[in-house]
């Protein structure tokens, strides 16, 4: 068993997403075998890349305000939402509020 | 794309376990292709089965203190950890403070 706070693992500047931060809180380095649970925060203003993947993502907002921004519109989110984006959905997450958005989002590990 | 909030989830019990309910947040009815997404709520001085199973739990506590309960001890948790249980150990997620112990916890699909 491992029990780590989000807080002392070092987040990672994410990839061409300036503002926007991921702890891997839980990988194949603990000896998870499916999945992979992060911690994302992302700056007022900033947003993740507006992209597409094969794989789905299983989010949830733990604090802050903001949106999913889709092909076809925008959804707002809070915390205590459950976000589900499909293999090949694009997606993005916008933080319009004034404080830090932050999110666990869970992959499948390829 | 699928957001919603845990809230308007209706909780269900869970089976035996006096005082612990489950949302199951995110499924394969919602499509989703690998793994579910549940919450958790355990009342004060109300614990998880002491159990085993065969799959693993990525979980992470929102709110609350208590402590995982395993063959060879305990380990306390508290809000911001992420809390991983490998395939076949056996686990046990207790209550002892005196407020609610909500978590997420992620699960393969089967």
């Amino acid at each position: 068993m491992i029990v780590k706070n989000y807080r002392q693992v070092t987040p990672e500047a994410a990839a061409e997403a300036p503002g926007v931060t991921v702890r891997w809180m839980i990988t194949e380095k603990d000896g998870a075998p499916n999945f992979a649970l992060r911690v994302f925060e992302v700056e007022p203003g900033a947003a993740t890349p507006f992209h597409t993947h094969a794989w789905e993502h299983e989010a949830f907002i733990l604090a802050g305000t903001g949106h999913l921004r889709a092909v076809d519109g925008e959804t707002p989110f809070r915390e205590g939402d459950a976000v589900f984006v499909a293999p090949e959905e694009k997606h993005q997450f916008v933080n319009d509020g004034d404080t830090v958005l932050r999110f666990i989002c869970v992959i499948p590990l390829q």
